[in-house]
């Protein structure tokens, strides 16, 4: 009998905030598994901002997910039969197969979890992507010394929470920007962050610098909008400004309001000498087994620590990715497909 | 009999453009020359756009000159009278003597010019400061490499022209942004740029796009507005952006009216992974032996040309600077202050 597969198809390009009517749950019958083949179940899925982008149209580094396709996410499964030598039954295993319950895949692009260094879910949160994009924006674009202020956006997501604890184990004084106090607290208490505002201020750009008063040496950007415009006057010369997100502005339709501010932008660059940088993590896999030698032994040590937030079942993705997007996760994001074997 | 000296101080800070009431021309009488000073008599004195921005009291890189203080410039000048050990009357110096007829100088940050290699004006143009910023810019920012297209805004400018050339000579594909239709044709004409488009078109915007089929990979920002708001949707993923100067926008008071371009300019760095930078080439000093070692040879051998647009007396050199701000010089503008013995 053949395996069904639940997925979640792009139905249609959002216009602004993603809805539930631009998915589609489809239930389709998986083919046998073939020569070189294996069958995966999906135990955990990612869901990350940068998805909502693949939704779009637009010019981007990735191609769109076309309208039909299944969305495409970072997920762990493990192995339920495999005709491919380099997987068994039973092995957990990663890769990019996306919001569905099963898949047959021919291994590419898969790699073999050992279960034994931390949960498997971290392969999709702090020793995955997420963990990475913080690792190598901040360490090569963002290129901190002790004794720097390095302020992080989404402070208590996925990648501003690494950010701001790998800043902290190389001397910087740490400022992150979240959502709620709840979050702010956790940020402060639990991350070791030196301080942490809340976007929702009716005066972050004072707040901000009643507490940089040396200002800010690197500004690792997450979110884009009102923190971006806030740390901009705090910039210190040879200021350094990776960009990683921008999630606040991802599901905005047409023009923004004056006045422009493109200009005060390329002023500071030019006297301050500011260094701005995009980066794509998928482009930058090289860096990735030094980052899991250094990430796994500060997990251990618990030198830096995470936070995972499970939603149950691939039905509530959608909802909960429209959640994500609003900023109503707190910690990594992760969609429980199926049950945990290791757990 | 003591030496008179004319020099120019800033009256007032120019709100906007500059204008003649914010400059004082005064003379003085210079000291006796002391032990180990020297008196020079300035010869040839640059204008350069950066020094509106010493003209304000603007956070910035350099301390604003004081109300009542000499106008900053570098200077060519020849030693009259020498109680320095490391200068010696009859020498050609080049320092940052400022707009003013004498000096005494105690040599600090003054260096000797050999008159053979080429004409002693280009110690301020080619060969001095504009040119290494050209070469330091887009060498070490811009990062060309074969085949690139590279876009330079003040193209027929003292660092544009030098920045066009550079670029020919590593196999980019060249196009400038100047004013006038004189100026354009001179830029293809006699600096072999591929193209020169003029920022007065109504429609630069498409008109780049149309001799840019490829995209663009380095933009060199001479000017700010308009010319960078054409470029960036062009950009391809990797751009380089080296910031080295926005003239238009450097007597602009106020807000910038809306739409809000930096939402824009953000999302593009981080979706083709942009890199924007800037600099100010006092700091990259140590890269001068480099550069004087490749330009005077490029001078040699015609690879590079240059222009010089020479203004007698210094007291026209304000009218010229605040013609400068407007595109009114045609290639490096230069302050002949007193008769070049050289010539």
């Amino acid at each position: 009998m053949a395996i069904k597969c639940t997925q979640i198809e792009l139905a249609a390009r959002p216009i602004g905030d993603p809805k539930h009517s631009d998915f589609r749950v489809v239930t389709v019958d998986l083919p046998p598994v073939g020569d070189g083949e294996m069958l995966c179940r999906i135990i955990y899925q990612s869901l990350d901002p940068y998805m909502r982008g693949r939704m779009d149209d637009a010019k981007s580094y990735a191609v769109p997910v076309a309208i039909g396709d299944v969305m495409g996410a970072g997920t762990v499964a493990e192995v339920m039969e495999s005709k491919n030598a380099r997987f068994k039954e039973g092995d957990i295993v990663t890769g990019m197969f996306g919001w569905r319950t099963h898949i047959i895949s021919d291994g590419a692009g898969v790699r073999k979890i050992d279960p034994t260094i931390a949960p498997i879910s971290t392969a999709i949160g702090i020793l995955g992507m997420p963990g990475m994009t913080a690792y190598v924006g901040l360490l090569d674009i963002g290129e901190p010394k002790a004794g720097d202020t390095l302020v992080v956006s989404a402070a208590s997501g996925a990648v501003g929470a690494v950010v701001g604890q790998i800043g902290k184990l190389k001397g910087c004084k740490v400022v992150g920007v979240a959502g709620s106090q709840e979050k702010c607290d956790y940020v402060v208490n639990e991350l070791g962050f030196d301080h942490c505002l809340s976007h929702l201020s009716d005066d972050l750009e004072s707040e901000l610098a009643n507490v940089c008063k040396d200002g800010v040496d690197v500004y690792f950007e997450n979110v884009g909008g009102k923190v971006f415009e806030a740390v901009l006057p705090l910039v210190n010369s040879f200021a350094r400004i990776p960009v990683c997100g921008l999630i606040s502005r991802y599901s905005h339709v047409g023009n923004f309001p004056g006045p422009n501010l493109l200009p005060k932008l390329t002023r500071s660059i030019l006297t301050n000498r500011l260094k701005l940088q995009g980066f794509i993590i998928t482009e930058r896999w090289d860096r990735f087994p030094e980052f899991e030698k250094d990430m796994s032994s500060w997990i251990k040590s618990g030198e830096i620590v995470y936070k995972e937030d499970f939603v149950d079942g691939l039905e509530n993705a959608p909802e909960a990715f429209m959640g994500l997007l609003k900023g109503k996760n707190f910690g990594k994001l992760i969609v429980r497909t199926s049950e945990d074997p290791t757990r």
